[in-house]
């Protein structure tokens, strides 16, 4: 037997590379703890799903049909593939999650639903580029634009004010295309619009949102609102095929209880937030050093010389730089201020020292 | 928003149609608390998720491939694709879970593999029944058979014997068919046969096992185990593609590390035997009243007449009747005693009473 | 190089083991002919296409989406795939073409729909039969019936009488399923029933046909018309990704343009009935010999002594046993009368020297 | 009945906007004649099929694994899905048919598999882009390439040197990865190339070629020939599952087998590139008329102001203008040089009254 009674408590210090880095939040803990007591039905049919779901509903202020999925690549790529068949197309943004990062999930779940990449600068999809790429072919050689999917707050760090929510759900209606809204960080984007819910949902237009539980504190679990009901027919089936139905669906419904209860959701959205800018602040003005995207949400993407991204490496920080070429910092709902400052001043020094 | 503050406390009592009714063990629990402290590696590349693959191979005595999925639907489906290609076919018994509760998994993540069902009277495959399947075509407008899966113990409770597997292993080789074990009930099975995990699995000629956690006693969550480790190429892309990644990696892993260190894994699989023992002991020698199958690991099914069914239900008892007709009574890790003498009371008196 | 110059002119002796064997009828031939003559559009924008697919409206009396697939094992399988999403499953015969000789070609097509054997004593469905099966369960973790899916005439060579199709649909009407009809011998049944085309299918009740052309005297090639225009939507798309959409079109086209034209279709099917008919009538009553089904359409399934069988393999005649065990005779458009008598003769001559 | 015995004899004037508005060449269609003598075996098992397979080993040198399929779609498709799992993925040029023109068949048919458009100004992939795009990402969340694909010659019109294959060859054996051509028009670059069709396949290092018999003359029908021999294992039963396996298979093979035997495949490739080659050297010198890509083999594209398109779309010419946005004009077996004749009068006279 190898050693495990060893203690794992020498923690590495914390770090900013992904918001998967951190923990369970304890709003969620303490809601599965809660929810470990006694013996309740399987699959969904017990008392803590039930709540866990009225709950979102409540928060959204709609009769949406919600749905528990274990993390975020399922959960976009069942919304998506309950959109089109295998012989339609989505449209979404070069640096859009589910084109990049999910080693053909989409097309595996929709048996081949091809992504159409659409122009976009700096991640963010426009109503014009979704156009020009939704009327550019109309022969069926061309898997036909059935689904938009934006990401909310994007791959960037950019957050959709309401009002580009509305132009893009604006021209998917005229199109004949459903609105996807792949939300794994959405509370940080309610706390960076200060907005509700609802206001950058269905009342934008959003047909469909997978709601990240993940990054936003709770261990495994993500939850997929359909506000057009029509088009959540049989989707629990379609969870349970694609190996998405937790037989104690309890430890997946009652996290979100926990966090929608005392607002744990968004409190923890709003702390992530002010990380990347308590960051981005104590940088600014360094030289040649800036964010690479404006820093509305939870990351800041760090422009800097190399020798800096270097330095910075060389004194034990972990970071990408898949997205742009620089430093992709992610700040969680754990994150710590202290260590945010650390990194600000380790930043500071590489770059008087370059 | 909803009353979400209202305890649940008055929970109902306990049933016994499924052992995934319970909870949490302490012993998973703990290790998912350990775990929760600090900031680590996503999506396995983690201390927790390499310390309990080490722990798996340390208690299989093989250095198997091991990954580590959310539920058995997508464990079984991912490990049954990884062994054929959609035109391939796999052989089972009439109530495995794969052909008649997974609501057409194993033909999803395989883009269509078709599961042949071989005779069989009480749920256990033989060599004679594989091998008549196996060689019953050999022209292309037949799906070609490539794997053979057993459930070990079976849906209806009953367990192979090493013996049994390693006759069935035989007839594969000798076939050119791979073995697949599912395990969702793996650890009734060890204490059942008081064996170690290897005599059933790689030393019997299993390839791939499916070793079930939830029903073992965790919140969520499955390995995987590839003793052939040449099936496992590339199984880490499928498990990714598939939505089987879990980016909080150490909370999937650290219960299992939990259960393995001081052997909880088997103390729970033997009190669910002992306890459907219990039952099955209790009750015997009642008129009309007899195991449909042998009770040999955590399932009694009940032969029952219809009164006393009725009347066990109007007593409040829950219970499936899907196999066989009679009453399938299942015991989880945290099956109360006192409760299964309850049951066997009521049973007794409904019996009595007729 | 090898000697392709060598003519095939010796050629073997016409066999019954399938209606496959046989070449492509004047009639078809013919209308290829014409249709090659200069250069029209690819893909069906053409006016064999056009023509054709009106053809069949009008033979069927009915406004019906019309498309061509390659073959019976695409056509059945798109056609199923559009009534179902991958979680659905399909109610069929066990004899049913589309279980037992497609190497799981409908779940492939449809990414995972279950096929679902209700019991059938001779290959016929019954309402009976489909409503037991439809409502056998209904939890997510069983595929939800969606379609029914029945040969006509049957693999069994039996055909379905119009109140028995009526009374199929009706069930399927009141239980929510559509209802699919592979006719891969499609003209075999109007032959038999002598009934117009609409009175076995939209008439009857029948959502969508597969119309075999192959087997009626074509090279290649089927129709499939959705009598529900709504079923057809995007359908092109799906033939299309699913490697069916032929680029010269017109050579799927035409054929049926030439064998609707001067009633071709229906003389191929009375005529290969009457060679099925013929040798049933001159083995009448030889003493253990008899047909295993009745003799309906262009199959004579023979049951026979072992030693018969042999006989009648020692004199060159090749045959299928793989349903029922008996010999499969199968005749096509071109099945030639003497040939069909000698085997009368050889099959008197084997009984009476047994 | 429509009136179905109207002729078409007023054909309309050839067009070259396609090398699928051609329709069968004599050598094709009288092979097809003399195939339709008689009965013999379906499903291949029949003497044109195995001298078909025969007479392309022969011209290949190579004693490769033949299949033949009814189209390029689906040819190219199972190649590659035979190639890849679902998580892996495929290299391509961004003008590359599978990638812009197949409606996302790629992906249905292998159930996934990402197609990764790798940098290229011409259409044409260099080992460098491959190199590139293959390395760019060695992460779990990526599918993971283990395939390229080149189109001989390409979708522009340009031929792959037997250098330039042997280097991307060498690219791909050096990275792991499997090699594949889609040769819609492989007898137009054997012609271009003036090599053997060994040259440019297996004596290259490509490991699986689909040689398209359609555009080369044929009514229907490809060849997909595996010259590593082991990928070709159980191709058989994914060409029955998908639906390619043809019940009368006389008729795919013996259309090749006549255009082998007196060698119509390679003239047909000769007179089509011809003619290309013929219209651009008359149009050569026109002011602001120029091609866009080198014509090497059966295509030109035009590029030219829009007014000299308009009045050659006014004359009644058909052409698309999908890539590069100049007049693709595409030339087949049965282009007629008088009317090539006349294409280039007409672009000279609109040249000359812009």
């Amino acid at each position: 037997m190898p050693d495990t009674a060893l203690p794992l408590t020498i923690l590495a210090p914390q770090q900013f590379a992904s918001d998967n880095y951190a923990g369970i939040c304890p709003e969620a803990w303490n809601a599965m703890h809660e929810a470990n007591a006694g013996s309740v039905p399987a699959y969904g049919d017990d008392p803590w799903t039930q709540r866990a779901a009225d709950a979102l509903r409540d928060l959204f202020e709609h009769e949406a049909e919600v749905f528990f999925a274990f993390n975020g690549t399922a959960a976009n790529s069942m919304a998506l593939a309950s959109l089109c068949q295998s012989y339609h197309s989505v449209i979404c943004s070069a640096t859009a999650h589910v084109e990049t990062d999910e080693c053909g999930a989409p097309e595996f779940f929709s048996n081949g639903s091809k992504l159409l990449v659409a122009a976009s600068t700096d991640g963010k999809l426009t109503p014009d580029a979704i156009r020009a790429m939704a009327t550019s072919r109309s022969d069926i050689h061309f898997p036909k634009p059935r689904a938009v999917t934006i990401t909310q707050p994007t791959e960037t760090g950019l957050v959709y004010t309401i009002d580009e929510v509305k132009a893009i759900a604006a021209v998917c209606l005229e199109l004949g295309l459903r609105l996807h809204m792949d939300g794994a960080r959405f509370a940080n984007a309610c706390a960076a619009l200060n907005c509700a819910p609802a206001d950058i949902t269905w009342k934008a237009g959003v047909d469909v949102l997978c709601f990240g539980g993940t990054k936003n504190g709770m261990g495994v679990g993500e939850a997929i609102l359909f506000f057009d009901r029509g088009l959540a027919q049989d989707f629990d089936y379609r969870c349970k095929q694609a190996g998405q139905l937790a037989s104690k669906m309890r430890f997946l419904a009652a996290p979100w209880l926990g966090m929608i209860k005392d607002g744990a959701w968004l409190r923890n959205g709003h702390h992530a937030n002010a990380c990347a800018r308590r960051l981005a602040d104590k940088i600014s003005g360094l030289p040649e050093i800036e964010p690479i995207f404006a820093v509305q949400a939870n990351a800041v993407f760090l422009k800097a010389p190399e020798s800096v991204l270097d330095a910075l490496r060389a004194k034990g920080w972990r970071f990408y730089t898949f997205i742009g070429g620089g430093a992709r910092l992610m700040f969680a709902w754990d994150a710590d201020p202290a260590r945010v400052d650390q990194l600000a001043a380790d930043i500071k020094n590489a770059s008087e020292s370059k």
